[in-house]
């Protein structure tokens, strides 16, 4: 990257002075009265941009400072906005010699409609891939203008046309499966190019390489569609998380493209790749260096890593984040690398969030395998020397011992000293390490890993008892679109296998398995499935901030509860091939009082709970009454 | 348990008023003028010695308070012993009626000889199990009047007569060796029977099972011995850690068979075995049940399990740690089961003997297998619950660690994502949760695990890998007897299979492995080795104190550093089974300004450090030059 950015730095204020300057971007592209923190700092671009002495004279708004920087294309201007200004279009004016430059600029009212309103375990997240969930506008599917100008549903790196307005025509069928909320992977433009590396296919349907974070991807419908997406998700009472990416961005953004500082970007000497390995970074006996590849180590060639340590570019990250939740209304906030970041900035950017929205929730990527690791990237109860302020993560340890203890279901393994749901009980058994482990976003499965159904051998049982832990257990569920109808794959040989289209989300698709009719007996078993559970969980509050209390598993049976004041729900897995009775004389702790019980899966009523009768490879999750 | 010592204990006070009172035994036996802590609880057991009214009558000594219990043969004395009470003989008083009592119990004179010194970094501990390391005095290998009145060294489960005397004589040995500290498993009293529970020995040459905590056992000498033995060690500069059992004692103890009260035990209605599972103590969800039943069951049948919530239980367990520590002038404490015991009750423990001996290290055995769990026993920067005050503590994670890794050794696993050495960095990395991880003790087997050189397939490329890892890495460095000798062994089917005598430990033994002469060839490049090693870290104090820096392992390749102001030792391991060749551009942050350097085991120099040769198999250890 440093032949590439660097050299031209160096050359261009020699060339700057002597042109006429001028401005072809501010971002944000506009801000608001009345925000808690009344300061923002504006990128001016343009040529020369940085050559101009800046005055703003607009009633309430106030320019506190110009700073430039390296690069003579670039200006930042750091504003105060009085909660008295009015809304309007603020002119920047630029002077040089004899010229001057006026760039309107715009601060808003707020509007009260909701946002930031945060997920909590009260909800049920569904993960999609707005390219690949539904079609709603085939006019949008490809542009002659963009970089990767294609669309092509047969080959899965190719744009396949997917968008908001087919994301929102299906607001309906969520809302019928039980999910509360939608978490969308980046919907920000990538404006990349297809390319084919020595036959590594670099595509950019997945959304994680911005070129762009004032405009949503036009192929997704851009901006007005999003708002509108959102609009008609919070009339339907589903929230909305967005999926950001703060640690790199696509090589073909704009200001990659004319770099503001050589310390834009982490910098090598020669091109320097992460090691994703995690361990240096909590390590008290790394190197500095490997602290140091890790974190400021690219993630691939083509996503260029940002220096968060340079406070504009701090900034520019923290202000787009609050940008988006203010004028698209966004709920929560998902940390895409969540590790590979500058914890400092993720501490910083996190607070701004947080004055801001008081309840929006933030849960960040960090694929680690152990709980003292992700303990580090939330508010934990280790005395770490770094302390992180994220209120969530996804939990990815609980991710592995969920899909290790159902691979064990009806095997020998069960009945070891550490098989089956060992895992997920000793798994579960570290939250001591966390301040609030019932933050935690908990999966089975995400577009990056094997989908969940072949993970489990396609197994229909061991699908719905990972699916009644996901969804009885502690922590705020999230799944992964298709679960529900059986969707699976491995990601082998690519990410793409994991990522295919929702069959009916196209117009003239042969099958619609959005409709109960499109689905095979199976396919609706599944739904129903998770439909009845998530629907039992949307409306039973024990099951959201309901305490849990997990007994040591025996004998292949792993009993847990979820309990207050509200009720106590039993849930019995039987991890065994053998139907099992199980005396509950055990579980007194927790069943004294209660002498009845609906199944809730079944609706079966039971009259005696002495013992429990369960079924091979099953968890019956029992309400139980008195 | 409640058949045999409950019932009687109901009948008890009735006939006991009728009767004569007496007093066959007082504990501590005795105690000493001058301890910080001025106060003792003497427990007084005779037919009807809690019937009687007791006075004290000795200057400098009060009777503060007489307690008497559910069985009327115990009375508890709570005794203060003023700094200018004189040594001598107390006599103890008890009257009832016209019957009076006179116990004779002795104060001494604290004596300056060292006591309580601690090991540390800068040691390198020898466990042995004193029946099966050396036999200096037939005279004591049976004794008719205890309960296991034999002696055979072909049967694994009876004594085989190994004694202090005999350890005593090993002591030039172990000098030799490189050994600083040296660490018997338990040499109080265990006159328990031997017995065959269907099929079942149970014995108690291992020591864990107490009958008397004021006799060491007089198949190895008795007190005399054990004193003796400790003199002659701090004579040769030897430390001697003591290992301490408080969860439980064997079943003859005489206040099992007499018990004071129903509550000085865990007790059941059932025979109840502890699960031996760690998990409920610390999760956040676990049932009270499951907690009770770990802390509470049982070990074994046979050992019965101390309620250490009694305070008299409490009392008398931390009085006779106190009571052995001043004695014999033991150094150090390992404590067996740690994780067992009533962790409030440990911290009391700790406590006290940390008061008296400042400098004494604590250490104990909690079988876990993760840092979390491992952390919750010892000073930790976990903010559970519960918090320990133990300095150390066994390091099992590491233990497992290091194994797995030396199991990869010369595979393909090496270079694989959490191969080989990984399991050794990543555990390292963990230290993150340990107030001080280098006051933990390291070990690569014990007399509960299979031998070392069998858990890697009897390959002396892995052994000696193992053991530079143990002796240059972080820690207090133990080793269990028989290692330098190759002694190997898998612990199927019994404990005992790993507990076999040494060699040339008897008069008349085949081979003396003791010496050079009688060892072969590979046994002495064994013995070479440790002593190589062993001798270079007692002598330099970068191996004691230095600080530990380790590099990411790549391509099978981990290196690490210890470094002070001192000096800096570099460990490069090649785990592939091939040579190799390492750049050390990567480590600069830890080379520079060395240009040579010397291989601390071939004794070899190295004019320069650009690029290390590596030996397939090998761990390489350089003393950096400039």
């Amino acid at each position: 990257m440093k032949k590439r950015y660097l050299l031209p730095l160096l050359l261009l204020p020699l060339l700057a002075n002597a042109q006429t300057a001028s401005i072809d971007r501010v971002n944000p592209t506009n801000w608001w009265v009345g925000m808690k923190n009344p300061n923002v700092q504006l990128i001016v671009h343009g040529p020369g941009a940085g050559t101009l002495a800046y005055t703003v004279n607009y009633p309430g708004v106030k320019l506190v400072k110009t700073s430039t920087v390296e690069n003579p294309n670039y200006a930042f201007l750091d504003l105060t906005i009085a909660p008295t200004a009015k809304p309007g279009r603020v002119p920047l004016v630029g002077k040089k010699g004899t010229q001057t430059v006026t760039q309107s600029w715009e601060i808003k009212a707020r509007d009260n409609s909701p946002k930031g309103q945060g997920v909590t375990a009260a909800d049920f997240i569904y993960l999609a891939m707005p390219d690949r969930f539904a079609n709603g506008d085939p006019a949008n599917d490809k542009f002659a203008d963009m970089r990767d100008p294609n669309m092509d549903r047969a080959n899965p790196f190719f744009r396949h046309g997917g968008d908001l307005a087919g994301a929102a025509q299906r607001i309906p069928y969520l809302k019928d499966l039980g999910v509360t909320a939608v978490w969308f992977t980046p919907v920000l433009e990538n404006n990349q190019p297809l390319t084919n590396e020595g036959g590594t296919m670099r595509a950019s349907y997945h959304g994680y390489g911005f070129t762009d974070q004032y405009n949503v991807d036009k192929r997704f419908g851009g901006n007005a569609a999003y708002k509108s997406y959102v609009q008609q998700a919070h009339a339907a009472g589903l929230k909305v998380v967005q999926d950001a990416v703060y640690n790199h961005v696509g090589n073909t953004h704009w200001f990659v493209q004319d770099l503001p500082m050589k310390s834009w970007l982490h910098q090598w000497p020669s091109y320097t790749n992460t090691t994703y390995r995690y361990n240096p970074i909590t390590d008290p006996h790394a190197a500095q260096i490997d602290r140091k590849i890790t974190l400021d180590g690219w993630f691939v060639p083509f996503l260029p890593d940002l220096n968060q340590q340079n406070s504009y570019v701090a900034n520019y990250l923290i202000e787009n984040a609050i940008w988006c939740v203010e004028n698209f209304g966004v709920d929560a906030w998902r940390v895409d690398t969540y590790l590979y970041n500058d914890q400092p900035f993720m501490n910083r950017c996190n607070a701004a969030l947080l004055a801001e929205y008081p309840r929006i929730h933030l849960f960040g990527e960090s694929a680690v395998t152990n709980s003292i690791d992700q303990a580090y990237y939330t508010r934990s109860k280790i005395d770490f020397p770094f302390k992180s302020n994220q209120p969530g993560a996804l939990d990815f340890v609980l991710e592995g011992a969920m899909l290790a203890g159902l691979k064990d279901v009806g095997t020998p393994a069960v009945a070891g000293w550490n098989g089956g749901a060992q895992h997920v009980y000793q798994s579960l058994a570290q939250d001591v390490v966390y301040q609030d482990p019932t933050k935690l976003v908990t999966f089975l499965d995400n577009h990056d890993h094997n989908r969940f159904l072949s993970e489990v051998g396609d197994d229909l049982d061991k699908y719905k008892m990972g699916l009644t832990w996901l969804l009885t257990t502690r922590g705020i569920p999230s799944m992964y679109y298709g679960t529900e109808i059986l969707m699976k794959n491995f990601k082998d040989p690519t990410d793409a296998e994991v990522r295919k289209d929702f069959p009916g989300g196209w117009a003239g698709d042969k099958e619609n398995k959005f409709a109960a009719a499109g689905r095979s007996a199976r396919e609706n078993e599944a739904f129903d499935f998770v439909k009845k559970l998530a629907t039992y969980r949307r409306d039973h509050k024990v099951l959201h901030t309901g305490k849990l209390m997990q007994y040591l598993p025996e004998n292949g049976l792993y009993v847990y509860f979820r309990y207050d004041a509200t009720g106590t729900v039993l849930v019995a897995s039987n991890t065994t091939d053998k139907a099992a009775s199980l005396p509950t004389a055990r579980f007194s702790e927790r069943m004294a009082g209660f002498n009845k019980a609906r199944n809730v899966l079944t609706g079966e009523s039971l009259n005696s709970l002495a013992t429990l009768q369960l079924p091979a490879k099953t968890a019956v999750v029992l309400e139980l009454l008195k």
